[in-house]
Order: C-alpha cells, then structure tokens, then sequence
C-alpha cells in the first residue's frame, strides 16, 4: 500500500540533532520533531507559516515493576535500577528515521461520503534510550488537515511487558484560545459544553459538571477530547485521538500558567492506565487545524488513521431510520419495567407470571405493534423496543452483578410473534441490551444473547452502559472497558450484528475497521431535553467534537418540546424547534437517525414529519457550506442512490439570515426544492413549533435567502424533476 | 423434608432474655444463642459438658453508602443515619425463634462411603434491629459432630442491597490450643503447615510464609480453614465453612490477647468484602468437635450443609484414574513451550508453523501416545496431558489478558488423532486449561473452550489459576473469584463436563451439590516435593484440614525421590517412602487420584505399582481405624463394586508400630490380603525405596502387626477368595 518509501537513515543521521522536518502534501503544514538537550522528545507544528502547536514533550513514565524496593534502602542499588526504568521519556538518542509518502483512496461501508483519500507525508522516528537499552518509535503522519502521531513499541528485549503510569505527550497551545469543553470524567461524556478561553477553566470547572448516573472528574482543569478550540486569529484547532484500541482513553489536563495539555489516561481499579505487550502501538493522537472551520467538519484524518475493515463481507450492514418506543419512557409516560411488585428481583427466581402488569409498561404486544404499523406506513426500517426483558424493576444504581439475561422476554412481549409481525411488514425489530454496565455479566451471556438475536431475526442492537461499572473499581473508559467495548463490537460482527453502544467509550474512528459500529451515543442526547435541557447551541457544537471520531445516535426529531404534554409531571423543556430538529438529520451525520418522538405527535404535524420520511441516511457527497463552533453549521449532502440533495441547518442562539448558493447541483439539471425553515416568530423556548414549509424550482444557479431562529435552523429537500 | 417443625415462639417469646438451647441428637452438645446488654447476637458451644466455644459475637458490620457524608461535618445528621446503617450487629431484640429437627439419608454420586446420614437439630433466630427497622435470620443446625451456622437475609424494605465491610463473627477459644495452620492469604493455600499453641502463631508467621507465583497476607495473626486445633484436654476442634456461593472466603484473624478468632473476608480490588442482595444466606461457618480425632476425618458434616445436587443425570460423572505428561514439567525434565524462539507470544499473531520446536515439549504427539499405551496396558481411565496448547512461552508472571484461548493446539499436538487414539485403547484424555489467572479471558472463551472438549471427545478438564489475578486487583478469594470459579463449574456441567480446579478456592461441600466437581488442588500437593519438599507429616495433616471441604487432587505415586534422577538440575528431595506413596489413595481420598510419576519409575518398581493398578477410586464404606493429626492415620475402604477392602496409612516424622483389627471384613468370608510396607530400615530422607510386600490370608477375626517408617506409612489389598 506504501507507494513510495525513501528511506534517508544515512543523511538525516548527521542532520538529527538539529531537527527533523516534515512537510504536509499541499505544503501547509510543517511538523519539526526534536530531542531536548536531556534527551526528551518534541514536536511542533506550523501551519501556513504559524506556529500552532508550541514546542510539546512526548514520552512515558511507567510503573516500577518493583515498587517495594523503591522504599527500601537496604536495596537502594536495584531501587534506582527500577526508577531508572521508569523513565520512558528523558535520555534518548535518535537511532533511525524513516520517512514515506502514502496517497490511496478508499470507498467506507457508509458515510458522509462515497470515496475517501487518505493522503499523508510519514516519519518514523526510532528513538534508542541507552541507559536502559529499550526503543520506541514515535511514527508522526502529516496531513493536508492536520498531524496524527502514536508511539510505537517494538519488539526488544528489555522493554516487552510494562505498565504505563502515565503518558507525558504535551500539546502545548500558543495562547488563550476559545475552547468548546466537557469536564475531564472517566465514567460520563454527557455534559453540556461550556464555552470560554482557556484560562477560564478552571473558574467554570464546577458550574460545568452536573449530576450524571456514574462520573468521576480527575481535575479542575481536566478536559476531555475531541476538544474544539478556536485562536484569537482565527485559527481552528482540534484535539482527539484515533483508532483507540487495547489502550485507555485519553483525556487532557491543562497546565493553565503555561497552556499546556498533558495528556491524562483513564486509570483502572488499581490507578494503573495501560497493560502493554511489545510489539504493540498506541492510538494515534490528532490535531486537525484549520482557518476555515467547514473543513474541521470535512476532515477525514480520524477515520484514515485507522485500520482497513476487518469485516470481509460488509454487505448485512445497512444505514438504519427507525422509530421506537423508547421517548415514552425517557419522558416518564411509560416505564421500563413490566411491574411494581418487586422491590427485588432474582433472575430465573423471581416468577414474574404471577406478578401484576403496571399498566404503563411501554414494551407491550399491542403498543409494539402500533409502532411496527407506524414504522411500515411511513418507511422506516426499524423499530426500537427498550424494556422488553425481564430484570428492570431493580436494575439502576445497586451495582447488581447478574442484572439481565438479554433472554427472557417480559410475559406481554412475544419475541417470536412481534418478530414475525414486523417482518410481514418489511420493518426490523432492534434489539436492547442495557447492561447496567455490569460487563463481566454481559461477556458471560453475549454468545446467548447475540445467538437470541439471530434465532429471532434480530440484526441490530443497542447496547447501554448506565451507571458504574460492576465489578467495581473500574471505570467506563479505562483499558479494560475500552476492551470490553471493542469486545462486544468483534463479536458481534462474528454473529453479523451491527452495535449502536451507549454510555461506551467516545468514538476514535475505529468503525472504518468494524463498520458494524454503526452509532455511539458517547455524549449528551437527545434524551437531556427530558430531563432539564441541553443549551440551544448544543448541537452546533457536537460536530467539532463528540462526531469528530464517529456518528452518534443523537436521536433527533422531536416535534413537542413541552414535555409536560407528554407527561404531566416533566416540566423539562426541549431548547430547540421543529426546522432545528429537521435540520439534525443532515447536520448530525449518522448511518442510523432515529425519527424519536411519540407516533401521536408525529401525526399532528404531518407535513414537518414528510421530511423525515424523505431524508436518506447515506450520502455519496457532503458539501460543508458554513460552520462557525457554537453558532451555526449548513451542510448539503447527495443521496447515496439518487442525484437529490438535502440540506441542514443546525443554528445556536442568535436569530440568523443566510444566503446558500446552490451551486453543487448537476448544471443543467431542475429542481424541485422544499424548504422547512423557522416562521419569522419562531423561537427554541416562546414559540418552537412555528415553521413555515415552501416549495420552489431550482438549478445549480440559484441562492436560497433563508432564516433561522434562536435555537432554530432549516431543512432542504432538493429532489430531481425528470 | 423437615420432618417435623416445633414453632415455639410463643413460649420462647417469655425466655428470650435467657437465651436460647439446642441440643444435638445425640445429646453430646448444647449450643447457646444470647443477646448480650446490647443487644449483640452471641453463642456458645458445650460438648459433652465442657464449654469448647466461649461465647463468641455474630453480626457484620457494612459498608457506608454514604460515605462522604461521615466525613462532612455540614451533614452531621445524615452522616449520623448513614452511620448507624453500618452497625448490623449490636441494637438488635430477638423477634422469633422456630425450631426444628431434621433426618434423612441421601447417596452421594461418588464418595468415602454409598450413604450418609443428614441429621440435625436446628434453630433460627430472627433479629429485629430496631432503631433502623431491618432484620436478619441466624440459623443453626446442630449435629452429633459439630455445629454449622449461618446468617440469612430476608426480603424486606431497608436491607436489600448492601455492601459487607466485614464480618463479625467470632470464634473464641477456651485455651491455648495446639493448631495446624496456614498463614492467613487473599492468594495462595500451598504453604506447610505449622504446628504450634495459638499464642506462638504471631512468633512463626513469618517463617511459615514461604514463597508462591501469587500471594497476599493481611496479618501475622491471620489464618486459613479449615484450621485444625487440638486442646490440651484431649479435644479435636475443626473451624471451616460450608457452601461458599457467591461471597466472600473466610480467613480467620487471631486476637492472640484474647485468643478469639475473628473472621476476615477476602476483599476485592477497593477493599470491600461483600455485595449482598436480599434475600439471600451466606455460607455456613462449622465448627466439628470430637474427643477422638477419627470422628473429625469420619465427618459428613460440611456436605450435609450443601444443597442435594442440582444435576439430574449424574450418569456421565465418573471417578477417574489417570496417569500423564505432568511430573517431568514440574520436576524441569521437559517443558509446557513448544518453542524457545518467542520472548513474546500475540494468539492469532505469533506464527508456530514457522518456530523451531524445543526438544524438550512434553505435549508432543509420540510421547502422548507412550501414555495412552501404558495407561490402556495398566487399567488407568485417562491420561492427562499438559503444554498442548498455544501461549506457554511466556504465559506467566506478565499479567496477559489473552493469554490462552484454549482451542489451538501446538503443532506437535494432533488433538483429534490422539483422542482417536487413545479412544480406541479405551482410554480418555484429560484436557487442561492453565488460565494463568486472567479469568475475564477464561470466561470469554469458555462457551467455545468447552465445546472444543466435547467436539474432540474430552469428558473431564484440569483447570489452573497460577499468578495474579487479571484484571489486577481482585484476589483468588474475593466474591468475584469466587464467583467465577462457581461459574465455570456450572457451565461446564451445562457440557457434561468434570472439573479439576486448580488454586482455586478451597472446597466447601459444593461438590454435593455440584458433583462434576471431582477435584481441586487448592493446598500444597505433591509438585511442591519437586520444588524443595515438603514436611514429611504433610499428608497426616491435610485429611484434617484441605480435606474437610472436599478431595483434592492431591497427584501421590511417585516413586523416584532424588528429583535429580529425574532432571540433574534440580536437586529437590521427596520426603516420603514408596508405602507412603501407596497409603495416600487410601489416607487422601479422593474420587480423582493419578498416578504422577513416569513410565521409567513404574517400570522399576512393577510389584509395587501393582497396588496402584488394584485401588479402587469409589467406595461403599470407609472405617477410620487409628489417627492423630500431624502424627499418623490408618483407613480401611470398602470398594463399591465388590467385597474388597482396602487398607492405607501415612506416618509422620516418627517410627511406629500398630496393630490393625480387621473385624469390619464381612464375617465368615477369607480374604487374601497383599501387605505393602516400609522395610525395617525405610525413612523418607535416608531409604525412600524400601519396602517388603508380604501376603497372608486372613478373616474378620485376623490383627496385623504392621510398621511406618519416618514419612512412611503402608497399603493394604484384602481380596476376598471365591
């Protein structure tokens, strides 16, 4: 796959002390690699002559093999022995560098887009550390959108089985950017985002952490990735990392008298962040930079620095839209739960045939099949069924070790009959495997339940992770978790069934490799506007971040922002409208959108629910036409069977007017173009469900004047007249 | 079952404030429950009217659930109610007290004898602790050998889900007793035993802890069960638990003062000791209590504790004799690795085809099939072979996840030919899953590892868990471990699979109630010989001790006790004769007994290993003829499939004479008894190898003279003449 390697070990060996270049294909971008006067590696990074990344220390310190000589002075000789071999980070020389060029392109399983380039300049620098004679290889990839660089360990003799303490990668900001932040937690990602400079963090740290199901914070300047920042002068700059796999999950700490983030691993039980076994490599860690923001939203690095899928056959994978019960019982309408009999359960104990049916247990026969009639009539592919499975009476927040089977249905929900209702009706039921984040349990029966899912033709499911995890003392992002995650995905894929995890470990780009993860949730949903809100601007912010590593299952579309109309005792409000939530199928990129509202308020607005119906969730283009994090973002995408287009808007707080050219449409052809935008009156908290549907002719020549209101935004249906 | 139930509460309501009585059928003992001023739960022990537990306390104390609150003074009141929830052991007021006997005759699958009597009188209390509004049950059953108790959990609104910091039950001694203990270790059960009064354990912990691939001890007073003690008045007590399920592994802690034991459970990895669900019970703690140390081996009381067996058809669990490719790794003769190229193995990665194979694997095809040859030659059932599988060259001390996977043999290894091989000669392979501990990956690919045994016609597994528990942080001990242990257990009895667990936790009587668990190691066997030796009264100890929960694959019959005949650089001595050898399948009982040494030994010594050959491994009844703990003891068996007998003993450190009765032969009958004995100047150190075989007729009325070397002991087969 390489094209061309040049191999320049000979002439850079005289050259290493002043540095090492390397330049990004278009020339944009240079990276210089460099090894302080004690030996510590550094990078930089420039872009268009501007230094973007200051001067960064990378490397480790690892765990002492033999912690108890380190407080023994009797052994004061091997003590320092087994200190010095902690030091991963000072005291290198440069034994080699390698350097290439890569230029391929490749067609994803489902995505924004039908091809891929994957185009980068490479170094491989091997550093030897000669008091210890161990190696590393820091390998940097240079993009025309940004850096990626992992360390490499390979095989060696003293350096094959360590436990990382912490990694010390530095990237060092070069002033007090405007940063788009979550507190730093190794159990939650669902925070709203705060907005401030850098320098500010620490001050918002509390006010920014709200109450979650499981959450731990490390920091009162800890953030987490992908994180979005914007420089005084108008530089874009994002953080995250790819491929995150067998390794822990990589937050960021900022040293906020320098501006510098140091990278801080996600621990387990022990306060241990990684188990190593040479010859291995870590994720790739990612600075995507721009002065235009649309192409933080286009780039495709993430994805590139990942693996070629590993699925062979990818042809039962399918972009999803689908309808479920599911918003019921996030409202508090319905309940998971079958009854309110047991105050316990036991598994395969307690006989829930003689217990009493609450009657508003949502996942029933008869409300199950409305929802399959619904999904059928207006074309959807598939229908959501939580609460179907015996165990949810007491399944939160008692850290309870056998919590679910994935088996045992509910006595009012018919796997077999529901099944084979929905099938006659061409619509698929999803699975749900909530596991109260009891992992161990969840391995124990993954074979049965993936097996139950194809004996009753299931080919999806939704996974959940809610609460701490059990056993307890591990965290949701830590090596061992990010393990369980991966996991469940490759075994699935064994059975061919695509995942949609929630409550899992934020996205890396690792569904390129497994294209049967087809969503994450890894970040504030939906689901807040039921209990409290989300800021108006949230999802104009979520692009440059949480999808920055991979769709999420948003679940958007949500027509009754009142929820109390839903359930009286919700007072929660919904902060955004009806274009806003039309506009998400396009802005929010996913291969499965949800349409996640109660089919009753789906039929009071028939002609707003047209576009859901209408809108595809595969593209063979996207065309980013503005973006600004936190304000706004315009995104026109390509069916991928058809030549129609459909545009989004997702707009933030301030009332807003554009002007889109319409210039990506085939010249020559007509249009006919439906336009749900805001009525000039609409607004997210007044006024949410006014919105004004028109229809007009269009060709590649034509501008569409177009408004948006506070928490508002638009949607475009741009369909070929033959 | 119960055959009949004596419900006193009411008159009992009148005298709760006087304690309650129970006595044991047979009227030798007397157990007293009281509350103490506050209201603690307590009890007392008398055996044949001497007081051998002084009243000792019960209850727990648990874990805060909130525990920032203790530590806010701002929340004082909270705190105050968070605080009084951890006290679940003193405020408590009897609320009722039922009574009842029981007596019934069950047959065990395989066993000492073909039935045992259950029969005891029992007590529950309920405790009603008022100022928190909960409840807990203690139940007692008293039998003619001992005492079993345990704490129960009903359902009930304030005490469902909860976390156990520790339990507080006691064991208070009457005196300075004699005992044989372990040091106390969340990790390892193969030390020697020490022998010494109580008030000398803290003196003589730290020589009596040697080294081990994994261990932990919490205090220079801690011990293991079951605990063997002897006081100097002639009693036998023996302190241990029964039906260990899902909790935590007792370890007791000596308050040397006071010479009381308190119990100590294994922690997990953030130190907590319990997560219980109402309702539920914990196991029960025995206390087995005899002036004749015969009745303390004798004892059915810990399976009579346990569950009937929840395995309907017991037809596919048979008790096995196998010989295997065991003892030449342990001693260094040949090795598990197929290869010495790999300094770092990756499943799936590592490429074998292409490896050199060391000439020293044991698991290779030819040598496997000179085993099945002499097991199918001498009438052995199976042939256990371990080092077949993928991922020994580096599978321990570096705390792998996936370290095996338990399905992909050595290129050396032909799976299907041998089974087909030894198939044919009617001999069965054991398999073997060395886990190194990583028991999340054991239980990922456990479904398909058992599979793989039934696919290639393996009936039985030998399972291992050496080194650290992985992920680290967990101990062997711990409820997790526990679990997992009960977990692979039942799974594989889902398979019709037998199960031999090595380093697992110490048998409780689970075995009753799961009889595909034919064996554990979980104490020093017979490998330690190969690794420096062991006291020479090791096996005189165990029957009192590892034994009480249930047989241990204990692996006697080695005949070669200058380990360096058998590989020149190791220089470790066996300490024990070849009678001795032959006494162990009588003296450690056990449904699984191999014969460990190589082909090359037995050929040496045919005459001998003819008594291997003969003993049975299953038996109708078992007469304890003589015994002391640490000093000697003396079986009679009687074979369940003929009239047979068989005779066995193991000495301690000092000569000795006895003379055996041999009354319980069935009256009238002549049998020809074949005597396997030390020679006059036999010793374990000096003369291992000599021994006289001597036969004689003999008749219920016949007496044998009959002497032990230092370490050594004897066998006897009585085949009746026809």
């Amino acid at each position: 796959m390489i094209n061309k390697i040049l191999n320049l070990s000979l002439i850079l060996l005289v050259t290493f002390s002043f540095g090492q270049q390397l330049k990004s294909p278009n020339g944009n971008f240079t990276m210089e690699f460099a090894l302080s006067n004690d030996g510590t590696p550094t990078y930089q990074l420039i872009y268009k002559g501007k230094q973007v990344i200051k001067t960064s220390k990378l490397g480790f310190e690892l765990k002492s093999k033999n912690m108890d000589l380190e407080f023994d002075s009797q052994k004061s000789v091997e003590a320092e022995k087994a200190k010095a071999l902690t030091n991963l980070q000072s005291g290198f020389k440069i034994s080699d560098v390698k350097n290439a060029t890569f230029d391929e392109s490749w067609r994803p399983v489902w995505g924004e887009v039908s091809q891929i380039r994957n185009h980068y300049n490479e170094m491989a620098v091997t550093l030897h550390h000669e008091k210890t004679d161990r190696k590393i290889v820091i390998r940097f990839r240079l993009f025309d959108d940004g850096l990626g660089f992992r360390y490499e360990f390979p095989e060696q003799k003293n350096l094959t089985y360590f436990v990382i303490k912490e990694e010390k990668t530095q990237f060092a900001m070069t002033g007090d950017h405007t940063a788009w932040w979550l507190p730093g937690d190794y159990d939650t990602q669902e925070y709203d985002y705060t907005e401030s400079k850098l320098s500010e963090i620490r001050g918002l740290f509390d006010t920014a952490v709200t109450s979650n199901a499981s959450q731990k914070q490390f920091s009162k300047t800890g953030v987490q990735t992908a994180l979005m920042m914007k420089s005084t002068d108008g530089i874009y700059i994002n953080l995250h990392e790819a491929a995150l796999i067998n390794y822990s999950c990589l937050s960021l700490e900022l040293d906020d008298k320098n501006l510098i983030f140091n990278a801080h691993l996600t621990p387990d039980a022990l306060g241990d962040k990684g188990y190593i076994q040479a010859p291995t490599t870590t994720p790739w860690r990612t600075i995507i930079v721009s002065d235009d923001a649309r192409d933080i939203l286009a780039s495709k690095m993430t994805y590139n620095l990942n693996e070629p899928s590993k699925i062979d056959d990818t042809s039962w994978i399918k972009p999803v839209k689908y309808v479920g019960v599911w918003w019921e019982m996030i409202t508090g309408k319905s309940h998971w739960a079958y009854t309110t009999d047991f105050s316990t359960v036991q598994l395969g104990v307690t006989d829930y045939s003689k217990a009493k049916q609450s009657p508003i247990h949502g996942a029933n026969n008869k409300h199950v099949r409305d929802y399959i009639d619904f999904a059928a009539k207006h074309g959807f592919h598939a229908v959501l069924v939580e609460g179907w499975n015996e165990g949810w009476e007491d399944w939160f927040g008692n850290h309870k070790d056998y919590v679910f089977d994935f088996v045992t249905p509910y006595p009012d929900f018919d796997v077999k009959d529901l099944n084979a209702y929905a099938k006659s009706k061409g619509v698929e039921l999803i699975m749900h495997h909530e596991t109260s984040s009891s992992v161990r349990n969840y391995e124990r029966h993954m074979d049965k339940a993936y097996q139950f899912m194809k004996d009753n033709g299931y080919n999806a499911v939704k996974s959940g992770y809610v609460g701490d995890i059990v056993p307890l003392g591990d965290f949701h992002y830590s090596q061992n978790t990010v393990n369980h995650y991966q996991f469940a995905i490759e075994k699935a894929a064994e059975y061919q069934i695509m995942v949609n995890a929630h409550e899992a470990v934020r996205p890396t780009g690792v569904a390129r490799t497994w294209p049967n993860l087809i969503g994450n949730e890894s970040a504030r949903g939906t689901e807040f506007q039921a209990f409290g809100g989300s800021k108006p601007n949230h999802t104009t912010i979520l692009p440059f971040t949480r999808l920055i590593g991979g769709p999420m299952d948003y679940t958007p579309g949500i027509f009754e922002m009142h929820i109390e109309k839903v359930n009286p005792d919700n007072k929660s409000h919904g902060n955004f409208t009806i274009a806003n939530q039309l506009g998400l199928y396009l802005t929010m990129y996913s291969p499965l959108q949800m349409a996640a509202d109660l089919i009753e308020n789906y039929d009071r607005f028939p002609d707003a629910f047209q576009f859901i119906k209408d809108v595809p969730v595969d593209w063979q283009d996207s065309k980013y036409l503005e973006a600004e994090p936190g304000k706004y973002l315009t995104v026109a995408r390509k069916d991928k069977n058809s030549s129609n287009w459909f545009v989004g808007n997702s707009n933030g707080v301030d009332k807003r007017s554009t002007k889109i050219k319409l210039d990506f449409l085939d010249k020559g052809k007509k249009y006919e173009a439906t336009i749900y935008a805001d009525a000039k009156d609409a607004h997210y908290k007044t006024n949410p469900q006014a919105y004004v549907i028109s229809k007009q002719t269009v060709t590649s020549k034509s501008e569409l004047n177009l408004n948006s209101a506070p928490g508002g935004g638009f949607a475009i249906s741009i369909i070929e007249k033959k």
